[in-house]
């Protein structure tokens, strides 16, 4: 039997401009992703930009997720706050809702939802706040993807109700002997060569292992990679690991979505 | 062929609530009424105040309606603010879309949309913006009833697109001879004795006319008639009004629920 | 030599209204108080509540002070957030300034600064927020008074920048052998009965000391106690400790007022 | 006697960045203008971003102004709405308050309050609106100078109030013959080419005059000249006007410096 084509998904962050704000280079990056996470309003995105930034997605043909984030948007949703499991699933039901309704004005459908920032974070480690995340996607959209750090609490919350899960790697930190990402307050945490960084995914996608800083080699499976949408060479980068995983002969596609 | 019952609704703004603030008496008040129109987050609400305000109406089995508002929490959204169709476009588009999260999540279904405050007053008046949430109400949820006031620009745009409508009236405010309010800044705006204003209430779903306060009588239909939730008669109005009504035999159900 | 007489201050926060959202009764309390803590409109109150809370608070002679919490209106301040020192300086200059304004427009002088919520909690154990807090009042306002929990790293940033401090104790709250509050998650955090409460204070007024859940007495030094604004019994409590406390002979005022 | 050498103000709105969100170029524009429209948190601007415009600021000896908006962030304050006399007095007090608790803590002085966008206008036509907002300037901070479009009822308020003031007229925009802009929704209402605009304000400055749409000639006080700070050509606009009002022996001052 032969073995199935390797697939890989390229997923951004976008819709993040707010108001007279404007954040990232959405239009660009939707050349090179197949997932879109939308901001839902809480740490960025407005109505108008929600609206704009499903539209662009659906022409593009590009999966469309809900980014929800924490109610911080000063702080852009990457502060923590000791927020309750309770909380975490009120605030997660409302933002992929809000979303839900602009994706169902455009004609479109929610294909997946992500945590942003401090959220994404604490659901990783926090088993409480990942279950309730789980259980709020299960409760209002069952049958999209969850993302989640891989090996995370939350893609374990998700497995647990049945849900489909895309574990997320990234391109540009580095990974701890026990799969975690390196801090970064740490020296090495980021991976500031292209050609390294790229290598490390396709590592991950080909062979399920990522080297540690430890210099031992860890398991990790790589569903969906987190490709960044602004900075200096956001765009070259997008186009570089595009090209490399084709040339891999690695599928870029939304996971769940053969 | 005998006449139809007559039957009316009886609508309430409830799920005001924000936070620490506690507003209304919702939990008693749906003892009374026939359908809730649940704040959004806005002007008014939480998440929190969301779910558990869906979950009360769920229980008491009375419909659940978004009451999407203008971004202006401390103004409770009774400030006017000059926005364009597109913007009320969008935020009734996201209200609505919030709400239905946590109506599916506790598995309900969303029966109908009110605007609140200075978006129900301007909407009942401007056809731009009446156009563009009745828009928002057919991309979204093109089977909920729009509810609005009687005879506004709101029902025109809502008949225009099809939708079901619900033509709102009030029991306790005087109406002119072109059929709108009298205006809270003039005398006589307000009917305070409670037995009229119940009388012009059955005289409205009976005999589909009402007195203007130039003393002659005007068509006016009734589908709807908003009970308040809050202040030191709000019960009391709402047990009588339910008692007269049933003693006129007339159904007291949400409309177009035949 | 006689010794000088006793003091206390009795604090209580408020203008935490909202809106269309009233909180407390801060009319009624402030016939108790000595000292008023004011919420500048980050996790309560707006512009229009700060305006009538000074006004009310200078009427009645009771020292106005500053109430900065963090940006949760929802939460009502009390999730912790993970703030810099830098965020923490720049958020109490914001509301200590916005503050400022209404009570130059009154006429009035601001007393004190008192951090609410997750704020004070943080800011009593995390030396770099007391540090950074300490600062905002040394350069905004440095002849009024910062208040924060007995002992705590506030009121050692207040010592060390040589700020006027009030070391805050409570009624209602018992104590750990290290001068700490006992976790209102454990058994035994409060006091519920009002006699015992007052006692506590007069003790720690009249010998410097409380006796710990670990049942040593632990040194403790009572500049102010703060007093609740709304809940059933604030009132009816308020009114005891100031009766009580007139009886011993403790004069209440506030401090470094004599 | 001699003529006092002319003189006029350069101003621009600065400080309007939020959060993760950067706006306009505040360091370069700060090379040109004279006084400084910092933004104070309601329609744009953070705690972190004004500490850091007044630090700019003060750095490049630039005169600091307040300015204050609608609470309306999404809508970056340029919304109308429909506030009363008693709000637009307490959210101004509050945001003058606000910005002066970071000049006070930078050891600066507070020079000047220009509303922002809607405010702005709509204290240049509603009288009740604009001594609302003469008298928050009155009583906060009275020895600052009140920037309005010149002849405006917001001019007329603060001198009613003997506060000093500083009549403002642009460049790049055309003028009615009553003195009012060419509104933006008409043809003409702006002055794209650059040499045409600076010439404007020289003979505003010059003569006191300008020509309106109608061809005739309209009296005009230029006390200060309002500059962008933001798009493709503002620095260089900002430079070239700087020349040749130099040129023109006009010297480049904040009003009522002398």
């Amino acid at each position: 039997m032969k073995n199935a084509p390797l697939t890989v998904d390229l997923n951004c962050d976008m819709g993040e401009s707010f108001g007279a704000y404007t954040l990232g280079n959405d239009e660009a990056i939707l050349a090179y992703v197949t997932s879109a996470n939308i901001a839902c309003g809480f740490h960025a995105g407005d109505p108008a930009v929600i609206r704009k930034t499903v539209q662009l997605a659906l022409e593009k043909n590009v999966a469309i997720g809900a980014h929800p984030g924490l109610p911080d948007l000063v702080g852009f949703g990457r502060r923590e706050m000791a927020i309750s499991p309770q909380e975490a699933f009120d605030m997660v039901v409302y933002q992929i809702g809000a979303i839900s309704g602009f994706v169902k004005a455009a004609g479109g459908a929610l294909y997946h939802v992500k945590p942003h920032g401090a959220l994404y974070n604490m659901a990783a480690v926090n088993a409480g706040l990942a279950e309730a995340i789980a259980e709020a996607v299960y409760k209002v959209c069952p049958d999209t993807v969850l993302y989640g750090l891989a090996g995370s609490e939350l893609i374990k919350a998700g497995n647990k109700l049945g849900l489909k899960v895309a574990n997320e790697v990234f391109a540009d930190r580095t990974y701890q002997l026990d799969g975690t990402l390196t801090s970064r307050r740490l020296p090495n945490a980021m991976i500031t060569n292209q050609e390294e960084a790229v290598r490390q995914v396709v590592r991950m996608v080909q062979e399920g292992k990522v080297l540690s800083q430890q210099g031992t080699e860890v398991v990790i499976q790589a569903d969906t990679v987190c490709i960044h949408g602004d900075g200096p060479h956001a765009l070259e980068f997008a186009r570089y690991i595009q090209q490399v995983l084709e040339k891999e002969s690695i599928t870029i596609q939304p996971p769940h979505s053969r």
